[in-house]
């Protein structure tokens, strides 16, 4: 066991937090050396930059050129022959720069299209082209063999005419729009844009109040010719461009809608499709805004609120009617194989310590910028350390690579995977590091905040290939250019909790792994999502085109798997957790608090008359009625928890900070997560068992933290508040007792596994 | 001499005032007396209310539609045959009330346009309409006798030919986003969106940026089909419609270009429109949406930013080009005659006390909702005034009505009348009370801040037609609803400091006469402004349809003008001006202050190298460079003198409240607005007097309250700001001074003219 002396970079603390600064400044300051490797001994940083430059030398942006070129040549959904071809393709490289590699399939539901038809019969009629033209410029879009055509996965099969309604984003704010006009959507067929929330809740929440089917467009205003110029011309969405994507209810579990909690092997037993919570319940379908543009002209009724209005050339009105639709929706409820590809390098010290590395393979189409962009990425990588590997170097921790099929359905190749391994996954792995599709521009960090000081040191160490400043400074000019109020002058960018929309939420939302998810974008114009124009012609004129930050990307994730897998101490630190929770913890209180000052005030003004004579008495709208008064609601404990938790993570970090490595201590820091999930998972959704971070139960994608309290005082529900303060108190001292146990570790060189 | 308990009602107290309360609560206490009408004795207030009783038992809403109706009949803008007649036909039916009726005819430059062309000329080719359409919903529309086209009046002649460069709404801050981008508008044609200021401004600044011509257009996100239904279905701005209007560089001063400081009579020694300061440099035309489509789809060069964009279903590009236009303007610049009607009611006591009463009479075609829905308002009280006066009864004060021609094309009848009168004006006039367009909705109050208490108590006293409370209280329940920070829950609601845009600009800023301008409205779309369409069958439609808001408005205005005629001490309150201006005060410190701040904050980001590094390399755009440091500025003078003010004001009150009529006293509340202004004007507008209230220089109607300090800080310079810091404190003493000289008239029963 060798001693080690760990430098923390300058811990960003966070303004306003309730607690105050988290550790004083005699202790901030032994601790900054910008000099030091976070996690290595002096000898080992040597080693590791070494190490970190030799792996630079194997990356080649014409290799990512080449793959992706060759991967996205025909459409490889899940379930297609260019799926499992694509799968053995990357099997067989993986195998080749020597890793031990295998495929492991899985089986899960994946409904095609049979029959797809959208009709205006009334009062006039048009029927809806529902396909995407076949452009000279993009030479894959004449590709229709396998092609899956614009539809949505999970929705129900149905054959419904009805009168249509515009809904906006038909998320629930909009609903209570159309409640204040005494509309319903009840027997009605909605038609809602995209955006404002993921996909699935539109659907979702149409069907909660009552309607029969449910029409998504993308709009020009967000998707298309109000952005920029269109495809081909530039990259934005053209008329006829359609968004795909499932819109199965993700928030309740991700995966394959049959087995929840359970791996997919052939032979396991499942639900069906009927009895799936997750599986639509109503038709839904998307199209184009040529498509949306002749159903939205012939609504009628009230004009649309200012802020639910477009940029087609109409007048954006709600309806219900006069245009009165019929929508017919077939789909074969198919069980197709999904084929994940694992590599392995097996760890020279702790080969039961697991780093994995993963990206989905699969795309809606062709998949050039999602998912290939990344993988590719991640296949240089690979390569690189396969490189290395072959000069005979070992990492010190096992190395993994996930190649995930079916992600695009809803995760369901991660989520099979992590299900199926769940007991070893639970034992063995220290961390997950994911990336998705990756472009041009300036990198994005999420993840878990034990990890923020330590990615912000990778982002310092690679160089951005426009400028030649670090990829950290970069982004900090972007922020600081646009007076973010978050990223500081000097120190760590704050990274951001992670929600839902790609392969880390079964690690690190069901299981408690420590995950990190690394992106770059915000230079490159969109439209091509998840439309058959998402190919490699696009991504060559409009993407990173010269695939410099491809290999940027594989710099940053490759410094991240090498560091982690070959660090004396893991490089977490507690504080940086600690202080983003306060934080979160401030602004759930606030929440209930504004929410009482605001429902006081509104009641005031109801009972006042203010609202009924505010209103223009030829237009029909309702005044609100008053609310529910708000109850107050101790979050005593809460803070009790977290005063304890704050003085914890001090402790804890200030012993690592002068600990010796050992593996009990490697155990209970990368078990440290772990304490932060409950096996009674979050109400209604027992699936997701963290209890800091969580896709919204009404966003789909967009992350709540501390989602048991927070969803609780967003949807007023006073009782379950309650409860769920007891049991983010639980979760707080549960973390309180993972690191007293982590600071054991650190001072005597032997601890026992965390609390759980 | 009568003893006169003035009774106030509660003074609503400006949050957040520098120097706190304005007065303690045992002052405020005593003055609290809802049941009292402000200014006047307990017996003369029981005969006033019975007055305005029989006063409102003359209005007829059927006499304002068939008024409306006749007058709206024919195009009827300055200088045409039905000017003359509406002229005629008002002056006929004053008389026959029973007021000594004049027109009175000034002679004004009025260019109207002999040539009108617009074309596309490369890289493809279209030529503009120009025209709108005859609608079979719409009777006048096609009445073309005499109908001014769409044009904006003192554009300058011209026949040029450029590239086409899109500038957003063409104000300063646009030329800014320009500059970012390397983009010059010199020798180029601009094309700017209608909206974000004065029409005027935006060829003005275009000019001064280097630009040979200026197109206007109507967007359709700001005036057309995205914002609700269009004529003749809705009341909206069809594609073809087109927005006229005057710009005059109206900021310098308004009325006659040739003219200024002087009235305009025949023999009036006058400048060649060459030498007028405001007339426009170059040529400038309003076109259509329908029109405007081609031009901007002609465009290519960087995408505009996102807030520039409109509702057009294209992608919005700056240019310059390749669009190349040709714009052909010919005028014929003939001096016309403006016909202003004024009508006289003999004051029994004071009769060289004026209390007039204005509105203008010509639109730009059939101007149905501007003026005439104003004007028969003011017609309608005329009418029930004379009937009052049939009875025996007359007013105290001279009552005086103002019907002014020429007002759209810069407020010229008006404007030529104050500077005909100037002398007598000076000494007779108490205060000008104006409307302009009306139309169904909530009480809208803008004017003099001593007036803000009187025009609060009129307000509560006339019962809102849709809802049975007061205007007042309908007011207030529609600012409360919407979350005003401002209006409070009881009490004043502020009234809105005045810019410009109406009559009230000679009499408030030029003469420094009290003044007000009221009119409601926020229940009617828009979309007729200017157009064509502003007609009889629009209004009937869409406006104030049964004309109740009308019969509304005049019992407002009734109440406003017999009130201030017959008023024991006029009803004016201090406290109330000196609340705003300290708010004023505060807000221009603020602004320095802010200024301050988010300079050194650019320009250590400058310094840092982050905007540059912000940049996407593959876009041309500019990184900022650094700005002049913001100087200390001394508010120490403004605000001692500010503080003796405020005392003074106090005292003021507090005199007056307990006060004897008497001339002496009201000729000293009548004159104390004289004090507000300074012979030297503004800086480079000395027409504008008024040293609390000015256009903005760069935003033409909206107001600039302090202008000579507010828009040295805006504008950056910095030497003029402490000049004018002089001129405003010296302002701030005169008007204390004249408070003096209230206080002591109040006590004394004499007083000699307040200093000015």
């Amino acid at each position: 066991m060798r001693r080690v002396l760990l430098a923390f970079g300058l811990l960003f603390v966070l303004a306003a937090s309730p607690a105050g600064p988290l550790f004083d400044a005699q202790t901030t300051h032994q601790r900054l050396d910008p000099e030091r490797l976070i996690g290595f001994t002096v000898a080992n940083q040597t080693a590791q930059y070494k190490l970190e430059a030799s792996f630079d030398s194997g990356l080649r942006a014409s290799d990512l050129d080449g793959w992706m070129k060759h991967m996205t040549s025909k459409p490889q959904h899940v379930g297609s022959p260019m799926s499992k071809a694509n799968a053995e393709y990357t099997a067989e490289l993986f195998k080749s720069w020597g890793f031990d590699t295998e495929i492991e399939v899985f089986h899960v539901l994946f409904p095609t299209p049979l029959e797809r038809s959208l009709e205006l019969v009334g009062p006039t009629t048009y029927k809806a082209l529902l396909d995407e033209p076949a452009l000279p410029e993009d030479a894959t879009s004449n590709v229709r063999q396998d092609m899956l055509p614009p539809f949505n996965a999970y929705s129900a099969d149905g054959d419904v005419t009805g009168e249509l309604i515009f809904v906006n984003k038909g998320i629930p704010a909009d609903y209570e729009e159309l409640e204040k006009r005494g509309i319903s959507v009840k027997g009605k067929i909605v038609i809602a844009k995209y955006g404002g929330s993921w996909r699935g809740i539109k659907p979702k929440v149409a069907y909660e109040h009552g309607a029969i089917a449910c029409i998504l467009y993308s709009d020009p205003m967000d998707d298309g010719y109000f952005q920029g110029d269109v495809y081909p011309k530039g990259p934005y969405k053209m008329d006829m461009g359609a968004q795909r994507g499932s819109v199965a209810d993700m928030p309740q579990y991700p995966g394959d809608p049959l087995t929840p909690f359970v791996g997919a092997k052939e032979d396991t037993k499942r639900m069906t499709p009927e009895e799936s919570p997750t599986v639509m319940k109503i038709p839904v379908l998307p199209i184009s805004y040529a498509d949306a543009l002749p159903l939205l002209s012939a609504l009628d009724g009230p004009v649309a609120p200012p802020n639910w209005r477009g940029a087609l050339p109409i007048t954006y009105h709600i309806g219900p009617g006069p245009a009165q639709v019929r929508l017919k929706l077939k789909f074969s409820w198919d069980i197709v194989p999904a084929y994940n590809v694992i590599a392995r390098l097996k760890g020279s010290e702790f080969p039961d310590e697991w780093i994995m590395r993963g990206n989905h393979r699969d795309g809606w189409v062709f998949g050039a910028a999602d998912p290939i962009s990344g993988h590719v990425a991640m296949m240089a990588e690979a390569k690189a350390i396969g490189a290395l590997a072959k000069t005979g170097w070992r990492p010190k921790r096992t190395i993994m690579f996930g190649s995930w099929d079916a992600e695009e359905p809803g995760l369901l190749g991660s989520t099979e995977w992590v299900e199926y391994h769940r007991d070893e996954i639970d034992q063995k792995m220290v961390a997950y590091l994911n990336t998705d599709g990756n472009s041009r521009g300036f990198i994005g960090m999420g993840g878990s905040h034990t990890m923020q000081e330590f990615i912000n040191q990778v982002a310092r160490d690679v160089e951005d290939p426009q400028t030649g400043v670090s990829v950290l400074e970069r982004r900090r000019a972007r922020d600081l250019a646009n007076g973010s109020k978050t990223t500081p002058e000097k120190g760590d960018i704050p990274i951001n909790p992670l929600g839902s929309g790609s392969d880390y939420s079964p690690y690190l939302q069901h299981m408690g792994i420590s995950s990190l998810n690394i992106g770059f974008g915000g230079e490159s114009g969109g439209g091509s999502y998840h439309s058959i124009f998402d190919s490699y012609d696009h991504y060559k004129r409009f993407g990173d085109t010269d695939f410099s930050y491809g290999v940027t990307l594989a710099k940053v994730m490759g410094r991240t798997t090498l560091r982690l897998a070959n660090a004396d101490i893991l490089p977490f630190r507690f504080e940086t957790f600690t202080g983003h929770v306060n934080e979160y913890v401030g602004e759930v209180e606030k929440l209930v608090e504004d929410l009482r000052t605001s429902t006081e005030k509104h009641n005031k003004l109801v009972a006042s008359g203010a609202f009924e004579l505010a209103l223009d008495p030829k237009e029909s709208i309702l005044a609100p009625t008053a609310k529910d008064a708000v109850p107050f609601i101790s979050f005593t404990p809460v803070k009790n928890a977290m005063a304890a938790l704050v003085e914890a993570a001090r402790k804890a970090d200030t012993a690592v900070a002068s600990a010796e490595a050992s593996e009990a201590l490697n155990v209970a820091i990368a078990q440290l997560e772990r304490a932060m999930t409950d096996d009674k998972g979050l109400p209604r959704r027992p699936w997701y068992r963290h209890q800091v971070y969580a896709p919204g139960f009404y966003t789909g994608y967009g992350v709540k933290t501390l989602p048991g309290i927070r969803e609780a005082a967003e949807e007023l529900k006073w009782d379950e508040m309650n409860e769920q303060m007891l049991q983010v108190t639980n979760m707080l001292n549960a973390v309180t007792a993972a690191m007293n146990e982590i600071q054991r570790a650190a001072s005597v060189g032997e601890v026992a596994k965390p609390a759980r």
